[in-house]
Formats: C-alpha cells, sequence, structure tokens
C-alpha cells in the first residue's frame, strides 16, 4: 500500500496574536512543523501546540526560520554561514527542550518561508542549514523542496531528506513551482486539489500548468491551516487519500 | 581535601558588541553560566563560548532570564507562570543544543539578574522555574544564592540544588548580600576577597559587614569577567585557593 | 449641549499577525490609541491606520507601552525613570513621524496595558511619563483612568489631562474599575452598556456592582474592537448616544 | 575659505553593551549620525548622546537601518518597499522626538550598514527610502556616497543631497570604494589619511589605490570612533584640516 505524509506550520501563534487553527489541522496532518520562535512562535504557544501534537500522535518537525519576526520570516536575509548554521542549531535546540517537555521529539527540520527558498538553490546557505543538522543531531530528517538541489546537496553530507509537493499551488513543466506572481499559481478548488494530489501518490505524476504531466518525487505533501478554507482544503485532501486506501502516515515513522 | 567550585556569566556578548573576557575567564572558572539569548548571547557568539569551554573542560550551565535585551535581564518582568516555565525550558534547550554542536552539555541552570533574584524569595515564579528544569532534565541542577529559600523550595521538588556565594559582596550577620545601595556593598581589594573566601571554604563562615562572623553554606563561588580588574581578581582568588591545597573543581563533576 | 469622545485602541496588528477590525472602529470612535511598536504594531501597519484614521478625521493618541511585544505590553516591567521616559519619547516621536507622513498628528498620549495600570498609582513611573510628554511637547493631552491619582499628578506638572471611562467594566462603589478576577467585572449585553454609558454622559454617575449609584468624571469613553461583538457593541453605544441628542466628538478639538 | 564636515556614526551602545566613545567624537566631529533603535540604540542611550550633541552644537542626522540588531544592520534585508518607507519614516520621527527632548532637531538622514551599501544602487530601495523623507520633512538632506547613482535619484525627487568621502578608505581609479575583501581598502595610518583628505578638500581629488588621482565631490569626511586609534585618526584629520585654515563645520549649517 503506498502511503504519503501530510504536514503543515504550526505553532505559529505570537503572544496574543493568534495565527491558524492548530487544533483542527492536527487532526488531518500526520507531521507538524512547529515555529521555533524566529519567525513566529512564543515558548508558552510552542508548548502547547507540541502538547497537543503528542496527544495526537503526530510527528514533530522544527520550522526554522531566519531572524525576523516582522517579517515573518519571508524576506531573505543575507546571514554569514555560521551565523547561520548557529541560528538553526539555535532553534532546533530550543524545540527539542520544549519537545521533551511535551512528551514528544523533534523528528525532522523543514525551513520556512525566505530561508527555504533561498536554500533550495543557494548553496552555501544550503551547506550551512545541513551543517547544524549534523551538528546536533545526524539523524534528524530534511525537508526539501521537490526538485531542489538542496536535496542531494543534503544527502552528499549523509543527511536524510524528503521531498515535499505543495497541495495547493501549480506546477511548471520542468516540476518545478509556479511563482505566486503568475495567475494560476495558487489552487483554490478543494477537489481539484485532492484529484491532483491522488494522483501524484499513485503515480508520482502532476498535470503541470500547461497541460502536460510532470514527474515529482515527494514523500510529503504541505497542506496550509491558516484560513478555515484551507483547512476545509486539507481536509478534503485526507478523506480523498484514504478513501483511496492510501496509508496517510508520517515519513518519519513512529515517534521513537 | 575540601573542594570548591568557581562559576561566572560569560557568553554575555550580543552581535557586534562585546562584553567581558570569555577567554580569560575560561581558564579561572570550573563553571560556565552561559547566556541563552534572551538577556545576552547570539547563537554564533554562544557556540564560540561553548567551543571554547569545552576545549578548557569548563562545566556548562544555562544562565536563564527575562526576555529582555535592552534590560539586560536586570528588570523585574511579571511573567506569568506557564510562560516563565517555557521560557526557561526553550532557553535551555537552545544551549543544550549548541552544547551538543560544541562537543559539550549543559549540567546546570543558574538564573541571571531580576529572575535570580526574584526567585530567590518569589515562591511562584521559583515554582514555574522548578518546573521548567524538572520537565527538560530533572538531572540539571540548580544554582541557588545561598540562604535563599529556594533551596529548599528545588529539593522539596526533586532537585539537585547548589548554594553560591559572591566573592566581592559584603554580607548581613543573617548571611544575606548587603544591598548594593548600601555602602561598601561591594568589595574592590582582590587580596581582601581571596582571603574572604579562602576562609569560607575552610570553614564555612564569612565576616559580615559589622565585623561578626556569619555562616554561608556555598559549594561554587561566582566571579566576575567584566573589566580586566575583575579578571584579576578571580585570577588572585584562584591562585590563593590553590595555593592553600585546596580543589578548584566543578560542583557538577567532569562531563559524562 | 453635552458631548462624549469615544476611543479605541487600533493599529495592534503586527507583520503577518492582524489584530481588531480599524476599519470598522474608525467609523465608531472619534479618538484613535495607536499602537508605537513597542507592545504592538509595526511601522508600514501603523502608517496605514493613520491614514485610514487621517481620511475619516478621527483623532490620533499615542498608545505608548512598555517594550514588551510578546506580553503584549500587559506585564508588569520595572523600568528605570530615564528608561521609562526615553521609551515614551521615542514611541511617541516615532508615531508623531508616521502621523505627519499620513497628513495628521498626534494629540494625546494614552498608556497601554501594565504601564496603564501601573501609572494610575505609581508616583515615580507616573512621572516619568510625564516627564516624557513635557519633554517632546507639553501640548498633549494625557488620557488617564477616571478616579485615579495619575490625574492630579499630569495637571501638577501642567499637562492637560482626560479621564477616561471604560464601557464594558463594572464599578466598585468607589468609581474604581471591578478587578477583571471577579466575577461581573466584564459586562457583555451592548444594551446595557450603551444605557449604563448614557446616563453617565448625562449625569456623571453609574452604577456600580452593588446598585448604589456612583460619580465618575470622563471625557471619554473607552471601547475594544478586538471581536466582531465588541464592534457591534461599540456601535450600538454610538447608536444610543447620537440617538440621545448628545454629541460624539473628540475631546481633543478638531486636528489643528 | 574652504569648508568641510567630519561625520561619524553615534549613539550605537544598546543597554548594558556600550561601542565608541560618542564623548570623544563629539569634540571632533561637526554632524553625528544617531543611531535610531534599528541597528543600535536604545532610546535613553540615544538620548544621553543627543544631549551631549546639543550641548556641544554638533549637527543630528538619522542614522537609519534595517531592523537588525543582532546582525548590526549590516546584513541585506529585502524588504518591501513599504516597510522600507514605513521603518525609516519611524526610525526618523522617533530620534526627532527624542532630539527635540534634548533641545535640538534632526537636520538630515544617513542610511546604515548594509541598507546604505544597497541604495547605492539599487533603485527600488533607493526610491523606499527617498520617499520617507520626502513624506516626512523634505527639508531633511540625505547623506550619500560619493559617486554613487542615489545622488541623482535623490536629487530628481526634489531632495537635497550631500556626499561624502570615508577617511580611512581606500578607492579605486573610477572613484568607488575598494571593496573591504581587497588588500589595502583599510588605510590605517593617520598621517596619510590626513594628507589624504585635506588634498581632497582642497582640490577634489584622491590618489587611488593604482597611483592615479581621481576626482571625488564630497561636502563630508566620514571618520570612525569605534577604538582609540580610530578616535586618534579622527583628531588628527581634524587637527591637520584646522591647521591647513580649512573651515570645519556642518555641512547643514547651524542649527535653526
Amino acid at each position: 500500500m503506498r502511503a504519503i505524509d501530510l504536514n503543515s506550520d504550526l505553532g505559529e501563534s505570537f503572544g496574543a496574536w493568534s495565527m491558524g487553527d492548530d487544533s483542527a489541522m492536527l487532526d488531518v496532518v500526520t507531521s507538524a512543523n512547529v515555529a521555533c520562535g524566529f519567525h513566529a512562535g512564543d515558548p508558552a504557544g510552542i508548548l502547547r501546540t507540541l502538547q497537543a501534537a503528542a496527544a495526537k500522535n503526530v510527528t514533530i518537525g522544527a520550522h526554522v526560520a531566519y531572524p525576523d519576526k516582522v517579517g515573518f520570516g519571508r524576506r531573505n536575509m543575507d546571514l554569514a554561514s555560521d551565523e547561520l548554521t548557529a541560528d538553526v542549531i539555535y532553534q532546533i535546540g530550543a524545540l527539542q527542550g520544549l519537545a521533551r517537555a511535551a512528551g514528544t521529539a523533534v523528528r525532522y527540520v523543514k525551513p520556512h518561508g525566505a530561508l527555504y527558498n533561498t536554500i533550495a538553490h543557494d548553496r552555501r546557505q544550503a551547506l550551512a542549514v545541513i551543517a547544524a543538522l549534523r551538528a546536533i543531531d545526524p539523524t534528524l530528517i530534511l525537508v526539501a523542496l521537490a526538485g531542489s538541489t538542496l536535496i542531494q546537496w543534503a544527502r552528499d553530507e549523509g543527511l536524510q531528506c524528503v521531498a515535499e509537493a505543495f497541495a495547493d499551488r501549480a506546477y511548471t513543466p520542468q516540476g518545478t513551482l509556479v511563482s505566486r506572481r503568475e495567475p494560476g499559481a495558487v489552487l483554490h478548488d478543494p477537489k481539484q486539489v485532492a484529484q491532483r494530489m491522488l494522483r501524484l501518490v499513485e503515480d508520482g505524476t502532476i498535470e503541470a500548468i500547461d497541460g502536460t504531466r510532470t514527474r515529482i518525487e515527494a514523500d510529503s505533501i504541505c497542506v496550509h491551516g491558516d484560513s478555515p478554507a484551507a483547512v476545509d482544503m486539507a481536509r478534503e485532501l485526507r478523506r480523498v487519500l484514504e478513501q483511496a486506501n492510501l496509508s496517510v502516515r508520517p515519513f518519519a515513522g513512529d515517534r521513537p
């Protein structure tokens, strides 16, 4: 039986400001990318998210980011390599500590926002992030954009690396994401999204924006929970996958 | 042979701003209270301090603080208990991660500044800090002000707790610190300081500000390194202790 | 004709996190307490709020706070007087700059959260805030809790000071707020709230929690906009006041 | 008599961390680029620097920067234009407020670090900064790198713009700065620096790194104060300029 993981960004509230519906999403996803306090998340809120994830047996990943709360980690920052490595170790360690307190553990790392996009192609920053994982725990799995060169760089350095597809995004014929600035880059129909992802899991292909089919290697699908519509889309995707007798389960296996 | 530990606050630089002479102090102390990024310390700088400490076999403690960089953690903040517990776990976890990357480990926790002073007597905040240590790692040792009620609260909760004396501070006949606002609260003569601490280690007493002798139970002595004069005072103290054939060694034992 | 001002806290979004419905509230209130970046608000978001307020001719106040974003300025902080004075000047100046860019001006200052509560009774911190207003612009009006000693302190120092009542809060027979920890402290019925405030404007009294009537001197009423129900309550209050032929207008008069 | 301005970065301490010798530099320079709290500077420390500058009749500029304290504003950040404009207005306004409290006023704006370097050539970010000055006070003078295209962009938008040279930097034959990564980019001999700048003021030329002379239009010379040697170099430069009967005075004229 084919299996697939569903992951989502959680723990992104900050103090008095809330974001997303963590509780609802923890019923949908099998892996939670939990904010580590640099782009979002305060310790008490992160801990509550981790406790809820532990109660629902959802696997935990560290959603590491540039140190830019006001920009939500979405703005490129030109960090020196030693700064980036240490920033990533710091964030993973902090989340590991909170996860331990919540009775769970950090199993993977998924960079967030501008850092995610940058290390998909920028080798210097990619190696700085890879060095962080190797330094703190080489068994941590790195989640990367399907089709990005980051995947090979990580594997060359001895890391396990998992590729992910985005449920609500259009793809080019080359298997890369259509830029958000292009029309049609973001999909809004839950049924269409679910069918595309079902097909992706079943035969490893997706319909590109020009109508051709392209191959995407992905072990996880990223879904969003930042609006009620997004939560509904994620629920529909899970429903369709399970109806097709696919196994929705964490790529990282059960927690140890 | 009687033994004593010397501890100091390290890793307190922040980005382009430097503070203290970590390298010099790592030759003097046996335990390093390393900033965790809330009152001071950036990840890259903390990592360099940890690497230097590991190279010199100095034991690492987490110098946890209120989230107040501009106030250097010296201003009282009325955190809710769950906020304080999570903030402390976050900081310990972050330091554990960086320590692992540096090939060492966090053995103890010493609260900093206003948090240190507050939990010496404020039971609610003290229990929030104690809960943090218990949640992330109950083998962590808490370093507390000699004579404070915090020591008993921590032991009641099952934590190992070590008391410390301050080398350059005057004491009341009751064994508490003379407030910094009082004349004579801070001592400046390295020889006098060394002789006071030698006597403290040898017979457990110190001369109070009124000339009487008072009993202080302390397993560690806190020294400062924030000025060349402070570093010289710490060096002189270590020299005098060793000359008296006392063993200067970490209270936490060798790193595992 | 009797007149009354309605004020509300606005500009409290932060980066990707939104809070409140500024646009709706700007149709209800006559004075906007705009966040200055210390407890909430980022410059671009603050500027948008100021532009919307200018378009609707709403008077601007600086909602100054302790430097504590994660705690939303709601946690007491023990700032030194010179720190507090400079922090308040900095925030007012920043908001003045953004207001100028938006074609409006800052007419008053209303401290936020823990700072608001503290200076209602703490003379040292109150004088530090008063000194800030005097130093940057002595024509700024200070908004204070009705019945607080702050009002006299401010007037003694030559500041104009306006007292405010809280629409949705219960009062003691002494005219002070019932603590939020007490049952019945917060009112939820829009009609009841509107009738209470109408009576307050008409004869300067309010029904206290024990059923007696108490006198409250208030030139402004604080309403909230942090939930759709809160916005509705504010709208109902304004409707009832206008229906009674009261003039709802800014205490600070028209913008110069 | 030819005149020249000397400017330096001041107010760059942060809380417990000190940087530079503001007091000494205020005896040397005629214009002070004062940190605004984004890359450095806390309100109380900024205010003290402004008070000292006012006492010595030194002209004040706003040293605006990216919001990146840990990186000291030296790391490129990809801010959206509206974010950058609002961030710059906020910083200028905050400094104006503190300057008013200190009895002085902000006369010019000099971007700092990565922002300074970026807007020397990046038109989008340059226009965002220019828009900020125009929005808050179009009489503010912009200080820009001599030879940069920023100067023309600013003048095209109606701003007054002043060019500056760097006392301790080598120049290419084209009149641009030799990159710090190149050997010989930074000069260390105070006498050589003073003679180069004297010649620059006298005939508008400087010896480039290849020995040829190149023309530099500069109305101000930037000197540093971040080390005792830097302060000495600045003092020597001023001594040599005054000995040559040049007028060392602020480009912005006397304070109004």
